[in-house]
């Protein structure tokens, strides 16, 4: 049983039919239908025209996207958990010709209003040695599996946009978030002030398939040679675009995110019913944190269950384990269905 | 009828099942059984163990490889015709923190040994105004569709290595040129000198996968964290892991590279039978590029045949068409057959 | 009264005289006998034979110094107050091809043994999302005007070495260190363990020169080309090499700095007297870091004396000042004497 | 008597004087009084207000200007003896995330018009493989020493400028090019299309000061961030301003450039009337290069004459020396008098 992460999952079985449906020849590069549809089917996902980019990973999406915010003496703000900053290797830095990332600490994996605007205060305006912040960056679910709603993304977009900066969404699991607030991705992003977005479909029942978006026709200008420059611009591009083509397709991918979510909610409900279990964050996704008793971690391993044990650097000191506790992230994704779920929380019941 | 590349045809049936057998829920970032096998399958074919990288496209495998090599004044030599420096975008200077790439000039797409002692003589070492040859790319297949025959790639390594140099080897279509020269990949890259090797296999039946290669384990050091930082980690890594290895079981891409390279022998043979025709290189593997009367072509375009006019800034004099004719390159490919070749003359005939 | 900065200071008398001397036709890039003098004389001061870069600012030298230590998915521990992530626009970031500088926290501009270790457990080996650390950085003095003594700097030279990093010591005030410490800067770099050296001259006497030094040859090898491709190897290096000279002759700059000290302990002493005054961090160099009653600030303002209010993001909480207090930062330098100082205490007492 | 370089002759008494001058307690980051002057004086010599950076040396000038235009897939048009490409240690393609340089062949130095619109014909406008143009830069007084005029540069600037390009002007000797065109640096720059000057003052009597100089304010908007992520921004910003001024001041520059000019007329003149001799390009500003006897150089030699020996690999087939001959460079300078050259003549002379 494996909440180890959503990126374990295979491809769902929509998404594998749509790679094998793609396989003819075809012209190169995204001169070919599947793209042209893809991107249609973005465009109507995401409320109207933008620049899109099919990556092969979250981390190429999001540093790309970062990079056409970049500017000499660049700064991205962003939550000192987020994955720009803790598991991309330092490939927004590298990518983007030495953007440099600065960090806010928060509660629930979220940046506050007010905590943004102190961020900002480091770097009164001109001052050439402090640099100066292009962007702020919101992972959307969060990485603690939170989620910011679209008047909380709209709040951090006006205080961004007020300072000259731009509003990123690393939205690996926009699917989830978008589930989750009950809207369209629209009102996630382009509504609620979204600059850029990292379009994220491999969690969601994607094999491999990432979208960089810059919702502003001037932004986007420079995508498709930034793209290309990181070594992301496929020859064979349909592979990427039937994947995101048939989550998009009648809203499969949030369908699936949905369901998802739901047995998240189920295991969050079933285990922080259990003696000595505490939720470290609410379960407004597809992801559980909850510290528990190191004997209980220890039975659903014995169990063959598969999850993290998570780092703690990043979270406030309410939000870490205390002793005899363990801190452990379940996810929940399209190849769990309930029996797993019931399965994992009386094992822990034990 | 495509002949425009062979990166417009779509993945072997061998191939499109191997991804559809891999897609369970399985460990993410290469932890998993399908890489295992492709590594193992790897180490057979290119004759032992070495360090290797699977990437979505060409440029990034090219790019990974030189970061490897590179210094603060790096510079890479490569023939003026050269992929990396004229069709990837600036990736190679880009994801190695600024290399800076020296062309040479060459016939049949090739770098001459007399011309590459000449460029390293415009290094004198030491001299950091001009910076330092860390690398001497070449391509093989070459841009021409010619061959670097065992021995050429080790005269050419002989050279870089007295030098200090490495040598790289951009085999888009290596399975096209080992099965040209009538030998395993282990004769023209370990055998042969080759330190740094981008394996193709996205125009040899795969729909996206490449593998960058570092042969010596202590090049190889860097080259996790060099792909985590291009953004070219795969979470579901099996996705080219499974490519990878189907091309390679019982010397699958090798066979459907064999194939291609018998095709355009044909293609070449008949085009040149014809009157007013000339080949600009011999043909050695998959691809014909080929001088012929501009109404000739155009008879082929109004037959629905797909091939592209060759650029000619990196030609040799000799190589540039005349007046009333056309440069055109035809690619043969595993989704083309020999009627498709025979209909091209045919109609070229008249 | 100038106590804003001791980069505000011109040259000392002996500086414009060499610089003067330093003035006929000489041979570039520093093969000239002037740089040979300076490299000399660099070598006595630290203690035996090393790489020297001389560069036009300590954001270069200490850039310069990091990108030695780069390596892909390259992490550089530091202070949260360290002057290479607050006050360098980005250039460590940018000119070593995108590494990433994580902070620490911690009292007195300091970095703590264990929390130094806290830091490096953040990113466990081969873990390549996170990246590895390369190297750890200390300012000495620190950004707070306090001292790491040799032994504390071996301390945390042993714990990066035993992670395999290496340790990089931004000495812009590196005189006034080893004057306070009463020791020579051997003491405080080669023989404590550090690997990578700026050592500044324009804070302690000099108009523009800082040395970038690479104790170990091997990691110096690379130095001269980068220090080439930065743009900071000057034609005419005397430049540079006649004020460094002119400042290790004889002791002159630790001379300078030790005088220095002396008015800083002295205007800390008499501050510190007064009522409603606070002292931030001890004074060990020739910084005083204090917190004040506004009147009392106002007073200094108004009779003319400059300094500056010091910023609290990486501060403490203890260390900031609390309501109706200004955290000043007053600097004392080669241009000052006592008669200022004392005359900035009458100020200050009212 | 040293012919080797311009860059070997200290500073003019004028510069050395405005240097001690300016030594008193300043300050810092260049909001003093001598820069204002320089700036003022900077806006005088070039026809009104632009954005400037006083850097220490002209690959940091070329490499920020360069930068300010750098985007995405990003090709800089040069000619191929050009500083940039071949004597800058990959600097403009390291600081400016990963620019890439694509030369021009052409006589004399120089760029041809017909020859820059082929160049940029190889770019067709979109096509993310190959990049695009976003400059073209020359060097004027160029690398063997001949002058663009003003309609010459306007030539360039209006075929750049139509493919949406701009135009750079490394002008590391822009006073002997002003001198030898008799004209002001308005009329090579600002009033000819350049958009982005490297102003180099270092070969013209200073010690070390150039300036990066953006016309056009919204391209300048860049500058000073760009300035200080290189390390270019000096604290006593006043050693780099009072050179400047020192040169500007009265004419002082030019006049010393004219002067060095009318040196080297008198020297190729001398030289060209002995037996063997041959000018390689014409003598235009401080430079003679020409080619001659074997024995004619050892001579000089002999006699103590510094010069260098000028390498090949970017002249054109007739610019090369033959059998029997060396191609020699001599440059003059503000500390070289008419004695000097008439010696030089008469050692050649035998």
């Amino acid at each position: 049983m494996n909440f180890a992460s959503d990126n374990w999952a295979g491809a769902s079985a929509n998404v594998l039919a749509a790679l094998g449906a793609a396989n003819g020849t075809l012209p190169a590069y995204g001169a070919d239908p599947v793209t042209a549809r893809a991107k249609a089917l973005l465009e109507e996902a995401l409320g109207g025209s933008a620049a899109f980019a099919f990556v092969a990973t979250g981390t190429a999406a999001n540093a790309l996207c970062l990079s056409l915010a970049a500017r000499a003496g660049g700064v991205v703000l962003c939550h000192e958990g987020a994955h720009i900053t803790v598991d991309e290797g330092g490939a927004p830095e590298a990518l983007s010709g030495g953007l440099k990332l600065v960090t806010i600490a928060g509660r629930a994996g979220k940046i506050a209003p007010d905590a943004l605007e102190e961020a900002f205060a480091r770097f009164p305006k001109g001052v050439v040695h402090h640099g100066r912040v292009v962007a702020v960056s919101i992972t959307n679910l969060t990485e603690l599996g939170t989620l910011y709603r679209p008047g909380e993304v709209r709040a951090l977009a006006d205080i961004a946009h007020r300072h000259g900066a731009l509003l990123h969404c690393d939205g690996a699991r926009l699917f989830n978030a978008a589930a989750s607030a009950g809207v369209s991705p629209i009102a996630l992003t382009r509504e609620a002030g979204v600059d850029l977005l990292s379009f994220g479909m491999t969690k969601c029942g994607a094999l491999c398939a990432e979208v960089a978006v810059a919702f502003d026709p001037a932004l986007g200008e420079d995508l498709a040679f930034a793209q290309k420059r990181i070594g992301q611009l496929l020859s064979k591009q349909r592979l990427y675009a039937a994947q995101v083509a048939a989550l998009l397709e009648g809203g499969h991918g949030q369908d699936l995110a949905a369901r998802a979510n739901g047995l998240a909610a189920r295991l969050g409900a079933g285990l922080v019913g259990l003696e000595g279990t505490r939720l470290i964050a609410p379960v407004e996704g597809n992801e559980v944190f909850i510290a528990m008793p190191k004997e209980m971690a220890a039975r659903l391993e014995e169990g063959g269950v598969k999850f993290y044990d998570w780092p703690v650097f990043a979270l406030q000191p309410e939000e870490r384990p205390g002793p005899g506790e363990r801190l452990l992230r379940f996810v929940t994704h399209h190849a769990l269905g309930t029996e797993d779920v019931e399965r994992l929380i009386a094992l822990a019941a034990g």
